[in-house]
């Protein structure tokens, strides 16, 4: 999950120069039309020691106009809070309609230093973030703009930053420096991956920003926010649930940024990865050879296993399966390819003909596109409604947990190309007779699309990526690199309990 | 919770026959238009043992156009349905757009017998509880009318049906008729109480049925589908979330019935209670001697204590309250009344004001009307939206959860008189010079819609009548008593743990 926020994302100082003066009017305008919409809006800010979140505050009241902009930090609570219900003393920062309220923190706060220091387990945990999805999803429906964000860095930058670091009064983690060690870094990240996973909704949604550069860092907090005002108060005449968030501008950027800070989790991936003709061919039958006999294995154990392929039009998910399936026996596995619903599956919730074509325990099921067209094809072509394709990562995250709990094994793959590469190979299926009839005017079409499905493909990367269910990305310039690749990973995931 | 459904509610059977005819007749229309809608419909039939629920399916379909309906029993899953993920044979058994499913039990009929069998613990209950909620909301979001409807009887009622009870293949509980000993009646109401508590949501709710009469039980399922599915026929073009379930006329019943099936939770109260002048006197000394003391107590040992006053106009909540606080240190205690939000309330989230006003440890706060308002006088009077106020019971049992969570007493009063003594009330108000004050025209058009505001006050007590906080119904109509009532449980609250 959180591999989409250690990209490397920055902002050069004269790019950012550039870019301020637009910001600071565009912020300025929406924080004057939000005056009288009857809206109000709440900024949760969380994240990693030393990813800043006090600096970036303190630019967000340079930039915005500080009145009706108020900043609350639930440090130590109060005797007059304490004596109270925990939720009052976020009740009473609540901000009024037309202001914008920002809690550092607010109330995962106490949550993640609770969990990181494991004075709460995973039960109480977990039903403590529901009621909080509960308040939020009520914040959101009684005129509340949520916007969550967590911020996140790279374990070096962390490192370089917290042996710098000016002491607070944030007297959340032991003064002793504890919270520096390696350790406690990978209990945060568990901690926060857990919540983000639970609560991340359409109505409220987390948005996870890497801080390694400030510059970055400011400037996508400050352009998310008005976004989201802008998408409201065009929708304006009463907030209903099915509006959403954020539109369908959620991700591409109101300003022009400069490349650095355009990467997404498929810039990580070295494309140039290769491999011989000789390696290829003595690797493909050695796996071959070895997920022939898991494959029996598994059906041995009547443990049932759903492969995903997903990835650019001609990225060679087709060759990839071929390859994936050559070694197995045919009765053992199964492969469904879902175009546009079918006139009967239309007639269904959206998942449905998903849940029809589960295999059976100890079967094998490849699913050629899937579920996850939702938030790729549909949101980008729009056939899916703004808040249709939002509310789908968390329904696809609980479809997803509802087959690991009943001991399916899940791959996902993602299989990417670059645009170059893409064009070559679409160039020769127009060229090569056989292969005419795999290239059609709608995958040109898509082509010119390659920047919005890139940052759509980073989100669902973000917010589907889940601990029991995480996605692999494959690096597929060169299909040889890519099927071994693919068979590599099965090969592991069918050997694990 | 259960209370409203241990009415009595009957209907004989010349007013049976006479509503039948015109009953099937919507039924048919209903079903006609629902064909084309883009609709499908899922009823979930849960309850008790005895209660019926095979016969209700059997007249549903003698009503309705049996082709578009598919009922399905869960009994013992097949090898088929056991080697998938728990939910798929529901999944498989998803009605199409354009028809009607009905679930006997459906996802809560495995959840209620491993609760009753002790195989499950409270947090795993919980937990898929609300897994289940979440799957509802995804389905009532892709175009699902998803209602639940939950058959109650009366414990004597039972106990005679069980003894004549046919054997059906419905193995759920053991063989051997332990599932007819009081002891398991009791384990199925607090289980029935926890899930129906969490899983009602205004997307999916609960509707409670007596099911002491089958007649009564069938032409209330019956119209509360055709309710449903006129509702959303009349909101078609897509099935927005805020559209909410059932509209405003979600209690009024469409047919005419007969009193006996009109009853709610306030005819159960006996209004001839009467307390004597001296008694009165006596007990209302004794109690607030009481009431000081222990008023004192819980400031030592610093619980807080809300107490809630609701109840018709002219039913003598002002009268109760003082003859409360009598007793106690006005250091100790406050009196919060509520009218309509001011100006600076209307710019906050609905609760704001309830949450801003709650006591510090140890002291006693009265709230004299409250967020019950939401689903009374704005709901009856048109001044919250559907979908606001029918979520709204949701939001107050988590709002009242996080209270007692923390430790505070709460007591929820409903002062119930009868309009004929709110008339002689009102004229005595008009005719007595010092309380002229007291009636206003708005009081005289309240009094004309007491059968909306007596069907709001029935779901009202059914879903926020909980385990944790409880509605103490008052006999209002002699004051004395009223208020002696109020005491009484006070003392009684102030005493427990």
């Amino acid at each position: 999950m959180f591999q989409a926020a250690e990209l490397g994302r920055t902002l050069k100082k004269d790019a950012f120069e550039k870019l301020e003066p637009e910001l600071r009017s565009q912020m300025l305008k929406a924080q004057l039309a939000l005056r009288d919409s009857g809206l109000s809006v709440l900024v949760i800010i969380e994240g990693m020691d030393g990813s800043g979140r006090g600096s970036l505050v303190n630019r967000l009241y340079s930039w915005f106009d500080p009145r009706g902009l108020e900043t609350h930090t639930f440090w130590d609570p109060s005797d007059e809070e304490r004596e109270r219900p925990y939720l009052w003393r976020f009740w009473r920062a609540m901000p009024p309609t037309g202001e914008i309220g920002i809690f550092l923190g607010g109330w995962y706060r106490d949550l993640v230093t609770d969990a990181v220091h494991e004075r709460i387990d995973h039960v109480n945990l977990d039903r403590r973030i529901q009621e909080y999805v509960e308040l939020e999803r009520m914040l959101a429906l009684d005129n509340v703009i949520v916007l969550k964000f967590w911020l996140h860095l790279p374990a070096d930058v962390q490192r370089d930053r917290l042996s710098n670091e000016d002491s607070t009064p944030d007297d959340r983690w032991d003064k002793k420096g504890r919270h520096k060690a390696p350790k406690f870094r990978k209990r945060f990240i568990e901690v926060g991956e857990r919540i983000i996973r639970q609560s991340d909704t359409a109505l409220s949604p987390w948005f996870l920003v890497e801080a390694t550069d400030a510059r970055y860092r400011d400037v996508t907090v400050a352009q998310t926010i008005v976004r989201a005002l802008n998408e409201h108060q065009a929708k304006m005449g009463g907030f209903a649930e099915s509006a959403g968030v954020m539109g369908d501008s959620r991700q591409a950027p109101a300003l022009p940024y400069e490349q650095s800070a355009m990467r997404t989790v498929l810039d990580q991936i070295d494309l140039d990865a290769k491999l011989s003709k000789s390696d290829y061919k003595k690797q493909l039958s050695d796996y071959q050879e070895k997920l022939k006999v898991l494959a029996w294995d598994a059906w041995r154990e009547r443990r049932a296993t759903v492969v995903v392929f997903e990835g650019w039009d001609a990225a060679g998910k087709g060759g990839a399966i071929r390859r994936l399936t050559a070694g197995m026996d045919a009765r053992l596995y199964r492969i469904a390819q879902y175009g546009a619903p079918t006139d009967v599956e239309q007639r269904y919730p959206y998942l449905w003909r998903f849940w029809r074509d589960l295999p059976r325990d100890g079967r094998i099921l490849i699913f050629d596109r899937s579920w996850y067209g939702r938030v790729l094809v549909e949101r980008v072509e729009g056939f899916a409604a703004d808040y249709d394709w939002q509310r789908a990562y968390r329904e696809i995250n609980a479809f997803e947990h509802e087959m690991t709990r009943h001991g399916i094994r899940l791959a996902k793959f993602w299989l990417h190309i670059s645009p170059e590469e893409q064009l070559a190979r679409f160039k020769e299926r127009e060229e090569t007779p056989y292969k005419q009839h795999k290239i059609t005017d709608e995958d040109w079409r898509n082509r010119e699309k390659w920047d919005q499905y890139r940052d759509a493909v980073n989100e669902m990367v973000f917010r589907t990526g889940t601990e029991y269910s995480p996605w692999t990305l494959i690096s597929a310039n060169d299909k040889r690199n890519a099927r071994i690749e693919v068979l590599a990973h099965m090969e592991k995931l069918l050997r694990e309990d």
